[in-house]
C-alpha cells in the first residue's frame, strides 16, 4: 500500500507541476502571466460609408487597434482599398450570415440557388442569429464562409483572424465545428473567450489545445443608458484582469446613413455606434490604458502561435 | 394616262388623311396635339439611402412626379417600404446590370453562377454599361431583368414602366431587343424617344407601331458648369416642345454617404445629385411649369395604352 501511496504522490506531484508550468496565451506571447493586455477591435467593416469612415479614422488614432470585415456588405470595396494601403493593420474578416437592417440589406457571396438554406425570402440573409441558424445547412454554411474568404483574399485584404457578425457560428455546435474547420485550415485565429466555456457547453469540447483563444471578451450592453456609456467602459477597464481582453465594439457616426439603416433599430444603432467612436478615440481612454498598465495587442501576435 | 394620274392622286390624298388623322401619343391620352406634356423623372431609388431620402421628399412636393427603382441595390427595401405605402407613386424599374462606383457595389439577383457573363472578377456588375455590353450574354441578361421584375413584383413593387441604368440595355441591337421582348411580355412602356432614333438605328427597326414611346429625354449633361445648373433646366423648360417629354434626373443629398460612393465620379455625384433637387423641388421650377403651360404626366397614364 505505501507503495502505491508513493507512486500517486509522484502522479500528482507531477501533474501539479505540469499544470503550474502550462503557459498561458500571455506568456506563449512573451508577456507576464499577469500582463493586462487588450485588443480594442471594432467589428462590422464594410457594411456602411459610415462604418469604414469612423473605424478607419478611429484606427489612425492607435487607441483602436483591430477590426473586422464584412465581406458580403455593399462597402467591401472600400474598406479593401484601406487593407491593401495599410497591410500592417490587423484586420480580420468578421463572416456574415445575418443581414439585420430592415432598410438596408445584403446576401451571400456564394451563387444564391447554392446556399438557399442562409435566405429570406427576399434573397437576403436572415435578420437574426437565431433564424440563420435555425435555418442554415452546415454544408451550405462551409460553402458560403469559405467563399467570404477567398474572396475577401482575391480583394487583397489577408485576413489575421476570423469572428462572427451577431455570433452565427456560434449558435449550436455544428456551426461551430464548421467554423473552427474552416479557421484551422486557414490557420488563423477565432474569436473565442474562456469565460464563454461555461455558458456554452460545445466550446471546450470542440476546441483543441493547440486552438489559439482569448481569455475574455468585453461588451456593452442593451441596459446601459446612453450618459452612462463611458463610466461603464471606464469601470471596466479599471478593473480589467490580467490576460488577454478583446473589447468588442461597433463604430460609425450618427450620420443620415447609419440612422436610415437603424431607425428601427436603437440597439446597434447610429447613435450607439458614435458614442463607441467617441469614447475609444478619446484622451480618457488614452490614459485610461496608460494609468492601468494595459498593453495593446492584435490578432496578428495572436495567429502567429498558430502552427 | 389621265386615269392613271387620278389613281395616283386618290391613293396619294387617301395616304395624306392617314397620315395627318394617325394620333399622337399625347392625343390618344386624350391631350391636344399642341399640349407640352411632362414627365418629372427621378432615377436609382434604392441605390443609396441618400437617394431615397431626397427622391422621397421631392415626389411628396409633386413637382417630381415619377422614379425608377434599382432591384439589386441595397437599399431597395426601404424603397419597396415606400412604394407599399404608396401604391399611387409613378415607380418604374430601373434595370441595372451596372455597379459604377468604385467603393460601393452590387450584383445580381440571380444566382451568380447563371449570369456570369455579367460579373466582374469582383462578382458585381461591371463599373461601365461599355464593359457590361460588351460582355453580356443576351439569354443571361434576359434571365437577371426577368429576376429583377419578380423580385420587385414579390416585394409588392407594382412598377409603371421599364428603363436602363446607365442605358446598358441600349447599348446594341441584341440586348434592346431582350428589353423589349421582357417589356412586352410584362405590358409595361419602355423608356424610348423618337428623338433617340437618328442616334441609334436598330431602334426604328425594333419597335412595333403598337409600343408606347415619348417624343424626348431632356438630360443635363456633363459640360454644364454646377453654377449654372438652374440655367440650363430653365432654358430648356422655357423652350420646351409639344408633345412628352421626360426629364431624367438624379436626385440625392450632398452627405458623407453619397461623397463616399462618388468621391472620385463628380458626375452624376453627390452634388451634382444635390443640385438637381434643389432645382426641381423648388419654386422657380414650378413657376416655370405653369409660366409655360406644361403639363406634368406619368408612366402610368402612358402604360394604360398598352393592350
Amino acid at each position: 500500500m505505501n507503495r502505491i501511496l508513493v507512486i500517486a504522490l509522484a502522479i500528482f506531484s507531477l501533474f501539479t507541476v505540469a499544470v503550474a508550468q502550462e503557459k498561458t496565451i500571455a506568456e506563449r506571447l512573451g508577456y507576464p502571466r499577469d500582463a493586462k493586455l487588450l485588443i480594442v477591435h471594432a467589428d462590422d467593416l464594410g457594411m456602411a460609408h459610415s462604418v469604414n469612415a469612423a473605424t478607419i479614422k478611429a484606427l489612425e488614432t492607435g487607441l483602436v487597434n483591430s477590426g473586422s470585415i464584412m465581406v458580403p456588405c455593399p462597402w467591401l470595396s472600400e474598406i479593401a482599398t484601406f487593407a491593401r494601403a495599410n497591410p500592417g493593420a490587423d484586420l480580420g474578416l468578421h463572416l456574415t450570415l445575418t443581414s439585420e437592417w430592415t432598410s438596408f440589406r445584403w446576401g451571400p457571396v456564394s451563387p444564391k440557388d447554392r446556399v438557399i438554406s442562409l435566405l429570406d425570402k427576399d434573397g437576403y440573409f436572415y435578420l437574426t442569429e437565431t433564424e440563420a441558424a435555425a435555418h442554415a445547412d452546415p454544408k451550405q454554411v462551409e460553402m458560403e464562409i469559405t467563399a467570404q474568404i477567398e474572396r475577401a483574399r482575391a480583394m487583397g485584404i489577408q485576413p489575421t483572424h476570423l469572428d462572427s457578425h451577431m455570433g452565427t457560428l456560434y449558435q449550436n455546435k455544428a456551426l461551430f465545428e464548421v467554423f473552427l474547420r474552416v479557421a484551422r485550415n486557414q490557420k488563423l485565429p477565432v474569436r473565442v473567450a474562456k469565460t464563454w466555456f461555461t455558458r456554452t457547453d460545445f466550446l471546450p469540447a470542440t476546441l483543441k489545445p493547440e486552438d489559439v483563444y482569448i481569455d475574455r471578451t468585453l461588451d456593452i450592453n442593451t441596459e446601459v443608458a446612453g450618459t452612462d456609456w463611458a463610466k461603464f467602459y471606464t469601470d471596466a477597464i479599471k478593473h480589467l484582469e490580467p490576460g488577454i481582453t478583446e473589447v468588442v465594439i461597433h463604430l460609425a457616426y450618427d450620420d443620415a446613413e447609419m440612422q436610415g439603416a437603424t431607425f428601427n433599430h436603437p440597439n446597434w444603432g447610429a447613435a450607439w455606434r458614435q458614442r463607441d467612436f467617441e469614447f475609444f478615440t478619446s484622451d480618457v481612454f488614452r490614459k485610461l490604458l496608460e494609468e492601468n498598465q494595459i498593453k495593446l495587442i492584435t490578432w496578428r501576435e495572436l495567429g502567429k502561435l498558430i502552427k
